[in-house]
């Protein structure tokens, strides 16, 4: 847990989570109304999903982030935009307004009420990067027109439109560009390798590598992207808008996300650990739109706030097939 | 002029141009007159001028782009967006929002009532470009959260939109991405530097260089740009459509500019020629924000539109002299 951390805990704070609903705003609320927050979660599940709310002792609003949003808040996480690639590309129309239209209405109700805002941006936003790791001064590698420019696209111009709505209004709007995050209420349907792997074990089947599975990722477990969240939102802003001015930055943007990189092959072989399943592996050409390979340079995070990631890859999996085994109706709840 | 151009003047169509009292807006619209063509000029005057407008035979819309738009037009050209550093950083939201809503209003448009549109896009999406000359399918290098983000990031955008609209609803959008341009009805007052120098020997002043003047740059007569553009929008759907399709592209889009360069200092002393100043030359430091260096590749509009820059620089200045010397009140029409 970041050194921020330690002073949150003794204020009450309203929070919104716009996006509540999702995988990582169900982990989210539940640490926040742990800590003693009053929650409100803002969801229109188009890919939240309502089993993530049970047990959860928060407001719900059923409703459109790109809608004007009433209340008054002291913090508000914006995680609203369906962020899978099969999910982001059913309707990309639906995922650029999301990312563009809901920046705006977060933006204007902090500007309204006097909110920090937490935005979840993205790794995405770096593209198919020429630089590795990736600081949070590369510019990236977008392509404006591929099947994944809605989102990349979107989520880019949402920084800007954050950047602007700062210069402009004053707003205290703080950037997160998350990397690959697995853990607990992941959607098991959303197509990717984490839970894909998990599913196909539980489920006896064999777990499906593409091009061998030599491709190397990064892997954060959603609690380590929490204490980052709890801490960068905590942090007093005369010591984050100081922090960036030194790195000549308009805009407080972090990466949060697992530096360490293993090979999909040795996820593979941890689940299998985990979950030993009859059908072993089985290897299929690499499609041709297969992710990018991407890994946070965490240097600012770990200066600014004090974060680093430190959950292991086998308890954070651990965790998560506890979670895929019994499910949200069996009350799990994130420790 | 294109070969497309010579079919376009068959017919009459009726014609929306959006930004209609901007430089190219008000070349353009009387382009079209000229050719018979049923003009309605869209603009809210931020950065277009009323005195643009004078001795046009087009109906007027007094209105922002960013609002819905009636009525039934054949073409939609949007041009609607400031384009001058100076003029687009004064209101950076302003400049974002035209951008992106102003594309989502014309695309809304054109589903509604069948329009063609031709979207200008800039080469400033290409930012600071790592490859030379820019391709269509050279994806940029574009910072997000700098001075120019607010244009750049907004324009990249407007294009993932216009590519969805056109996948999700079929809507016929083609974009022009336009390099450095000048001519008659340029706003004496927006900073840039054709205009900077034919006013600074019209007024007997001396001509400021920066840097010595030795950066090199392209420099496209609107003349050529408008006859890329009456080309792009006379040429059929099925033949730009399988044009594109050819080249792996989502949504056509072309280069529009001229990739001969000069140097700075070439350009000074061509409009001292024409215009002899008692002030001569003065050379001052290169700002930290100089534009970057872009040259179009235009082999792409070349091969689909039979298009390229005929206007010699020389022709070129010494019209936009005669326009600047005898002003918009004289009654000016560009021929």
């Amino acid at each position: 847990m970041g050194a921020g951390f330690g002073r949150m805990v003794h204020v009450m704070a309203e929070v919104l989570i716009a996006g509540g609903a999702g995988f990582i705003g169900a982990n989210l609320a539940r640490r926040l109304v742990a800590a003693g927050h009053s929650v409100t979660v803002l969801d229109n599940f188009w890919s939240g999903r309502r089993a993530n709310m049970a047990g959860m002792d928060v407001r719900l609003i059923e409703g459109d982030v790109r809608e004007p949003i009433a209340g008054r808040y002291d913090w508000v996480f914006n995680l609203a935009c369906p962020a899978s690639p099969p999910r982001y590309q059913r309707d990309p129309v639906f995922t650029l307004t999301t990312s563009i239209d809901g920046m705006r209405q977060v933006l204007a109700l902090a500007r309204r009420c006097g909110a920090r805002v937490v935005h979840a941006s993205t790794s995405e936003i770096y593209g198919d990067p020429l630089m590795h790791p990736q600081t949070e001064t590369y510019w990236g590698h977008v392509n404006p027109l591929g099947p994944r420019s809605c989102y990349d696209e979107g989520k880019r111009v949402a920084e800007t439109l954050a950047m602007e709505a700062r210069r402009a209004w004053g707003v205290d709007v703080r950037v997160a560009r998350i990397f690959n995050t697995y853990g607990p209420f992941m959607d098991p349907a959303d197509g990717r390798v984490v839970s894909n792997f998990i599913m196909q074990a539980l489920h006896g089947e064999a777990l499906t590598l593409y091009g061998e599975g030599r491709q190397t990722r990064g892997f954060q477990f959603v609690d380590d992207l929490l204490a980052g969240f709890m801490a960068y939102v905590a942090k007093p802003r005369a010591e984050v808008d100081a922090f960036f001015a030194a790195k000549g930055m308009a805009l407080p943007v972090l990466n949060l996300g697992n530096p360490e990189e293993i090979t999909v092959r040795e996820l593979a072989d941890e689940v299998l650990r985990l979950v030993p399943s009859g059908g072993g592996i089985v290897s299929r050409p690499l499609p041709k739109d297969d992710p990018h390979r991407r890994r946070p340079d965490i240097a600012w995070a770990r200066d600014c706030l004090g974060w680093e990631p430190r959950v292991h890859l086998r308890e954070g999996l651990s965790r998560t097939v506890a979670y895929f085994r019994e499910g949200p109706a069996a009350g799990y709840m994130n420790a």
